[in-house]
Order: C-alpha cells, then sequence, then structure tokens
C-alpha cells in the first residue's frame, strides 16, 4: 500500500495531490496545511472526482500521526517569495520558512515518520538541509527535487532547439536551485551526441541556452504567479522512483561531503532514498562553478543556523 | 492523432491542461486566453514537464486557425463570479461571458472547426445555449458539462455516507447546473440497490445529502477561491468518451426539445457528441423540479438573447 | 509500497503480471511456477520491457518467502481443462487442482503471507473454498474472481444489444464462475433504466443475451486456447481495489453464509478483501437458480474433501 | 482520433492489441489475421475485458478495407521459426514469410492506407525492407522495430550489473535483429558516464554483457515458446511516439543510404515515422561490425527479391 503525506497544499501542493490522485498512484493521502479552509477545500474537491476516476485514494487531512506509517513525505510549504524580481527572489523566503520548519520539524518527529522526505521548499538546497538538521534526519533519507527542474528545463531548452524530444537530452543543471545554478555542458548529449561535438555544425549557443533555461522559470512565475505544474511532476516522478526502488539516476539536491552542503548533483533514487551520488567528470570550469555555488548555499545554511 | 483545442487558461483550463498532457492523452493541444502572459506560461510549465514524462503532447498557443482539425474543442472561459455568495452566484458571470461568447464565436466559425464542443462556461446551461445559437451549431455536437460534477458530487455524498465508493452510486442530478438543479432520487442506487429501498433500514436523510451536495461546491470554492480538480475531471472524462466513441452515459448539459433548453439530462457521449438523450421515469415531484429548473434556464437563455 | 505475489504463470499469470508492470501498478512482483524455465522466461521477458516504460517493478521468482510481506497474494496455478468441451469442462481441472493446492497450500502457510488472497483457479469457487479451508484462512480475506468475469460479459453483451458502453450496463452474474451461473436480470439496469422496462420496447430478448453470455467464454477458448485477458482485467481491478481500499461493489466469489459455499454474489472490495456482502433482492426464479447453482458447487466441494 | 491496424494476431499481436485496449492508448483498432478464430477470440476477450476499463477502444476484425483512415499499421505476421535453435533461427521464416508479405501488401496497397508502419516480421530488417518494396512505399514511412528490442535488453542487462535502472543507461545496439546485431560501447553510458570510464574501476567484461544480451532473447524464446511482452512493449513505444509527433530517438530499423538496407539504427522517430538519421561516430571496429551486419541483410533481401 502506496501512502504520501503532503505538506502544504499551495499551488504545487495541491498539483502533487491531483496528479497522485487523479493517476491512481498514492493508495493513502495525508495533507496538512496551516490554511484549514484551503485544504478541506482540497480534499473536497479531490474526493469529487474520484467517481469520475476508475482508481481510488484514501484522503486524510490535518493529521500528522497519520505520517507514522507513510513510506514518502513531500513538502512543498513555505512562503513563495518575490521570485519574479529574479531568480535569486527566492531567497526572500530564507526567514519566513525558517519559521514553517522550526514549526514543522517537532511534529513530524512526534509523527514517528521514518520514510523517505522530498522537499520542495525555497530556497531548495538550504531549507532541505535545515530540516535534515532539525529532524537529524539520516542524510539519505531526506533531499530535494533541487536542479531536478532546471535540468528538465534546460532539456527543454535543448530538444526544441535541435527539433527532438526533451527526453533525447541526456546531462545534468548542476548546483543550486536558485541563481548560480549552471547546466554542465561536458554531461550534455543530444539523441546519444556530446553538445559540444554538434556546438559547430549546429550553430549552438551555450550561453543562449543557459539564459533561456534561467529565464524559463522567471517567465512561468510572471504570467502565472506561480509555477507548478512541471516541479510537481518532478516531485511525483522521484517519489515513484521511491516507491518501486527504481534505482533511478536524478539530479537532486541531496549532500556533498566534500562541500558540506546539499546542492544540485547526479543521484540515484531508490526505497532508501539517495541510495548512491553519481560520480562524474566536470571540467575545470564547471568544478568552480559548482564551488560558488556551494558556496552561496553554505551562507544561506550558515544563516539559517543562527 | 488527437488534437485538443482549449479556450480559457484560467483554474480549470490550465487543469484540463495538465491532465491531458500528463496523461498522456492529447497529441496535440491548443490553448488560447486572452490573458497572453498566462498562455504563455502555461504553455512553458508544461513543457518543462515534458522531460519528465513518458508521453508527448505538441503544445500550440493562441491560434483560432489551429481549430481548423481539432476533434474536440473545450471551453472554460469567462469570468468566475460571486459563486461564493450562493449557490446562484454562478449568474453574476452571464453579462461579462456574454461578451466572451460575442468575441469567441466569430473566430470559432472562421477557423472551420467542425467537432464536437465542450463547454464549461457558467452559468453552464444558458451559456451553452448561447453559444450553440451564435455558432448555429449543431445541437448534438456541443454540450456542457452541466450536472455531470453535480453528479459525481451526489455519488461522494452517498458513497461516503454509506462507506462505499462513489463509483458504486448510480443515479442522476439533473437540471441546471446551478441552484436550481436537483437529485433524482428515484434514480440513485447504492451498490445495485435503490437507495429508496435503503432509506428506512439505514436511517437516511435524502435533504440532508441535498444540502451536502450543494454544499459541498460553496466549501470548495470559498476554501480555494475557484473549484477546478472536480470539473477538470469531468471534462476530460467526457473529452475521451467523444474521442474513443465510447458511448458513455453520462448526465450532461444537453438541448431539451420538450424545454427548448440546454439543460442537465443523462445523455450518450460518443464521437458524434450527444449521440441520444436517455429516457429515464421520473416521479411527478422530479418532473416538477425539472420544469421548473427548465424556466429559471430559459430566463436567463432569454437575457442572453435580447 | 505495492507487493503483489503470483502463483502459476500460465497465460492468465503471465497476462497479470505484464498488466502490473507495463501499467506501473506494483512496486514489487513475486512470480512462483512449477515450471522454472517458464517463470525464468517470463521474468526476462518482463525486465526487459523495463527500459521502455517509465515506472518501475522489482521482479523476484520463486521465493515462497518473499510473500511474507506481500500485501496480496493472486492465484492462477492449475491445469486448465477441456474448457472447450462445454462450459462445464472447468470441472476437468477439479482433481488435478486438488494436487496443486495440496502442494502450495503449506508452503503459502509456512511464508507467513498474511494478506488478502485472490483466486483464480478453476472451478473457481470450490477451489477457492478448498483453499482457504486448507489454510484455515479468513473467509474475508480471500475471494475468488467468479462471476466478475461473467458480469462483464454480460455487460458487454448487453451494451452491444443496445449501441452503448459495457460501462453503462450494471447488474450481476451469480452463482457458481461455470455452467450453473445465471444472469439476474431484475439487478441489470441500462443507462440507469431497467433491463425489464427496455424489454418490450426494444424486443429484448433474454434467453439470447444467456446464450451470448454463456458462448461468449467458449469462443475465446476455441479460438485461443485459453482466455487471459478479460480475467486477468479482473483481477487486476480487484487488486487495485484492496491497495486502495476502494470499497468497490463487485461480484466475486465469496463465503455465503446461507449456502455454506463460496459463491458468486455481489460484495465490496477494500483493503480487508471482502468488506461486505451486498443484499439484493432477487427474484423467486433467482433464488431458486442460486440455490441450485449453490448445490452443484457444495457438491463439488465435497468431492475435494475426500 | 489514433485509429491502428494491426496485421498479425500471435503472440505479439495480441500483446499489441491488449496493451492498446488496456491502456486506452487506441481509439480504434483494425486486428486482421488469417485465422479467422484467432482474431474473433482476441476480439472478443478483449471486449470482455472493456466493462473493466475506463476507457473504450472500437476493436474491429478483418477488413483491410478499414485501413484506409488509420494513423499506424503494424505488422506482425509471419511464421516464428526455429527460434530456439540459435540467434539466427529468425532466418528459418524468410520463405514463408515472403509468401506473407506478398499475399498482404496488394490488401494494404488497395486500401488506401498511407499512414506509419511498423514492422516486426522476421527477420526484421529484411523483411521491413521486402514490404517497402513490394508496396513501393516511401522508406521514412515504415520502419522495423528492429534493435529497439535488443537495445532494451543491453539496457537491461547493463543496468542490473550495475544496480540501477535499465532507463539510466543509454547508447545503441545497431545493426540486424539477428545473429549479427552488436551493441556499439563506445556509445555506452551508465547514468551518464561513459562505461568504458566505468569500465577497469568496475572491473566490466563487455564481452559477458554482449553474450547475456544475446542469450536473453533466447532464454526467453526456450522458456515461454516466444517472446512477445518486451517487443511488444517496444512497439507500443513507438507508435505512441508517432501519433504524438514526439520526435524519439529510437535505434530501429531504417533505410540506409550507405548500406543500401533496412538495419538497426539511431532514429528520431515522429508522425512522419523516420524524421532524421542520426550521425553518431563509431569506433572502426563498430563501424566494421555494421558493415558486415548489414552485408549479412543485403544477402537476405537478395534472396527475397528473387
Amino acid at each position: 500500500m502506496r501512502k504520501i503525506g503532503l505538506i502544504g497544499m499551495g499551488n504545487v501542493g495541491a498539483t502533487i495531490a491531483y496528479t497522485l490522485v487523479t493517476k491512481g498512484l498514492a493508495d493513502e493521502l495525508v495533507m496538512i496545511d496551516k490554511n484549514e479552509k484551503k485544504v478541506v477545500a482540497e480534499q473536497l474537491d479531490l474526493q469529487d472526482s474520484l467517481g469520475r476516476l476508475d482508481s481510488n485514494t484514501t484522503i486524510k487531512i490535518q493529521d500528522y500521526s497519520e505520517l507514522k506509517d507513510a513510506d514518502i513525505l513531500i513538502i512543498t510549504a513555505g512562503k513563495v517569495a518575490a521570485m519574479g524580481s529574479g531568480a535569486d527572489g527566492r531567497m526572500g523566503e530564507l526567514s519566513f520558512n525558517k519559521m514553517v520548519v522550526a514549526d514543522m520539524a517537532p511534529q513530524i518527529k512526534a509523527s514517528g515518520f521514518n520514510g523517505i522526505i522530498i522537499s520542495i521548499m525555497n530556497p531548495c538546497d538550504c531549507m532541505t538541509q535545515y530540516l535534515q538538521e532539525q529532524l537529524d534526519y539520516p542524510r539519505n533519507k531526506i533531499f530535494g527535487t533541487g536542479t531536478f527542474l532546471d535540468t528538465a528545463r534546460m532539456q527543454k531548452v535543448v530538444g526544441q532547439s535541435f527539433g527532438v524530444s526533451a527526453n533525447n537530452v541526456s546531462g545534468y543543471a548542476l548546483g543550486e536551485h536558485g541563481a548560480s545554478q549552471f547546466t554542465a555542458w561536458s554531461t550534455v548529449q543530444v539523441n546519444g551526441v556530446p553538445i559540444r561535438t554538434l556546438q559547430h555544425s549546429h550553430n549552438v549557443d551555450l550561453d543562449k541556452f543557459e539564459e533561456a533555461i534561467r529565464l524559463g522559470g522567471v517567465m512561468v512565475f510572471e504570467g502565472k504567479g506561480y509555477t507548478n505544474f512541471a516541479v510537481a511532476t518532478c516531485a511525483v516522478k522521484l517519489a515513484m522512483a521511491v516507491f518501486s526502488d527504481a534505482k533511478l539516476a536524478c539530479p537532486v539536491s541531496a549532500y556533498s561531503d566534500a562541500y558540506k552542503v546539499y546542492i544540485g548533483q547526479p543521484a540515484i533514487i531508490g526505497k532508501n532514498g539517495i541510495e548512491s551520488l553519481t560520480q562524474i567528470a566536470l571540467t575545470a570550469d564547471e568544478e568552480q562553478k559548482m564551488k560558488a555555488s556551494a558556496d552561496i548555499i553554505l551562507e544561506k545554511v550558515e544563516t539559517l543556523r543562527h
């Protein structure tokens, strides 16, 4: 029986719940939010859908004790800050979301939950780390969506440029899920061919790609006031990889021993959360960007700690 | 190849688009909205999801001419009025949405679209009728979601009361998708047993059910500011019934020769839209409620016509 | 985490496995068969599919101890007898399948499995009962697919005759999953209208329907040498109802206190297996057919017991 | 509306039909087979499933004229020869399947079908080519599943060895779908890292992998008497890529201008069938294997032509 907890029923949380219910992916769902009327409304709207679906999900709300036997806990709680004012807008949520974590952590602990935590709080890397520290949780069992979303955007931008499916584009966006993230172009392939090989013949401008990737999220935010579809799709894919022990290669926000921070890097996702980290050979330039990004995250982590 | 047009990218329209894309139900999707930034944002957010999905959907925007070879057109455009101020709040949208139809109808006509139209505009019945008249469209090829949603709510309320799946509850909510709708209890069965038979042994209070059904939508609206999940699920189910010529029995807003209005009634949905209407034996009381509901719709239709 | 055991990898078992894997419905699957080469081949063929799917299933084989923490056990083991020689051909499997149960029961017991058992052995009703007795298993936690399949055939035959979806046809085929089964026409509705009401206006011949329903399985058997698709689809639907605690109304082979046999009757399926039985009002004639069918099953049960 | 034709209702054809119907992927299906009783039986078994599914598929049989407006035609017809006697057993089907093509080609032509043809006849490459020639069909609009299946097997073998998902393994099996196929190891990556890089640190023996890949199909064949699940899954994925114009990178049997044969090579699949071929840099050794494999196919093509 697949049981998932979901803390935070904003646009991302609600979309995740809708996806789990309408695709028949979860057998039991526990939804928790500070706004009781909102979570009741989402529960009703989802339950109104069940008569039009072939699957069932038992939907419970506002009960931390129900997390005890949940397999997975997805956390989307927190304020969405002034993201529109730049990719670094995610930082605006920092102090508010610290309070959110301070409030929820003891309740998660008290529930006896000991499954896998997938964090989508912003800023993703430092909040994931802060929550891990507050819970004193095994590091492999908690990770953030991190650059899994940025990588999807990279795949889209590159795929569209070459006129092929985003699924044909492999490679990684790395670092902070924020302004300092970058695409490790040395890892990117299109239809199995290194993009650096295609660069000249196809007149590819990687800087323009980077710009388009970064701008993508901002345009979504500015047009909708939030982003939810792609990040929810990422979170659901990670949750399913945990349930089914898929050992799926995904760039997520995982703890780095080298940098002492949670940071977007390639990992293998399975029933134990982070099953392992994938060592990839980066160029010197990419290593430097990674280090710079880690420094930025660390600074935020320090702010949270104090 | 399954091609769907979608006019209106508010909460309902966006949820329908998300469902069609993430479930791999549509091969091509054309999204149109007055708010260009919004529709661009939805397109980007959906395209960012494609790299995390196993299916593909080609997503086009803002181009009426693309409707020419679409099979289905779902219309969710319009203002969501003061629904919170009562179930009849849907009427508040009347005059605004008349202008919306006046604007879109010529563009639909000019596109050469000749597929099936599913309308979710509010107030559903009279707006569907007004659009049909403006387009001078074959009546079987345009219908509204109508009481398909109310019926789902009835199934939920009854199912929960008996501790069984909403799918075990059959029967129909009929009439206006609005305050005058009613459940035809003579048609309702639980696990294949008429609810009237169970009424005494199970101490069932049908009036309380009616109240709960009516209140359901209001609570969703008040908690979220809109309703989208259940109605989107209904619309997608209807669209799939059309694509696959399912000949599925659904209560929808279809034209009634007897009442001269579009009104929620049992129909068979297939590739031609309304394949047929199902004649069900109502009680005298139910017939009277139906007539009263039809009168209310007719009055609104008359308002729209002038 | 959804874990399913599957004993018997013939045409039905293999199709169930394929469905669970390719639809992403099971996280872990344990497949067991007397024919080791066959089960290895199925495992390989399924694993070869994983690279083309978006979901994962861990597939284990030939290990009864793996059933310990499985939620559901589906049993399709046994010889498929001379079904082609008439609907009663299922009886030919009786003595052989008794040995199969005698062999597997101690191993199931030893595994510590305590989930829900769905039996598709033939003859379904008496074999399910025999297995329940051999395992001394709680009666609500083991049931057979029984007339769930026959009911699907009835829905198809009636639906086709009226030109509507099988899903629009409600009602029950009851009794033995064998020659003595019958459709309780008093329970059958088309688009929510009792079929007896439509009988005269639509010139419906219920006897011809019964014949077509009975003949359906035979024609499949004669053309393919076995039947698998529909029964696998039924079994998967039941398994999902258990996982998700759907409280779904399904006619299955459940124990009848009145008749002291497992027999096809309407039940509610949830996480506890048979959550409850649905009392439906049958006509005197239908009651008599039910009794006659129960007598036939009882005779077979007695044969098995001695 | 998605309409698919299917010629050949053996184990592969039936599994494809089952997948399309139970996953709700096709709106209309036309099934054709020389064995009329078999195709009737499959139709009945699939229709018996519809009452247990949330989707619908209209299933027609034995009518070539129905192919006229089909989007895709999947051909699995032909004799499955002594595959068990070695990977080259597929050749045994050559002369028989030539007659099959000679019989079906004029009927396909007469039907007016002008969609995309996906061939799974064996030996795959030469039969696809022979059919293309008999139909005088545009080469981009007909291709074979070819090494798409072998590549899936490679992904599985490599993934299992590294303890990760087959989906984490990229790269191509190339050449004939037969004994002369080979894995182009220079193209293979595990979690985005070239396998050659990992070879030493992980003590990887590529020859053993090749052996396991080749043996995989044989073991399935020997244990089941046929292979169907993985190849059906491949065919369905290709069909969906065509419907949705996915521009998906897949190694399939496509016509090579260089070798003048259909041969397994990386292609981009979309609504036009083969949208383009992907030029990948092979090692000299791999180029030689490709040439050798092409020669073998050409010899078979010549045999078919005369």
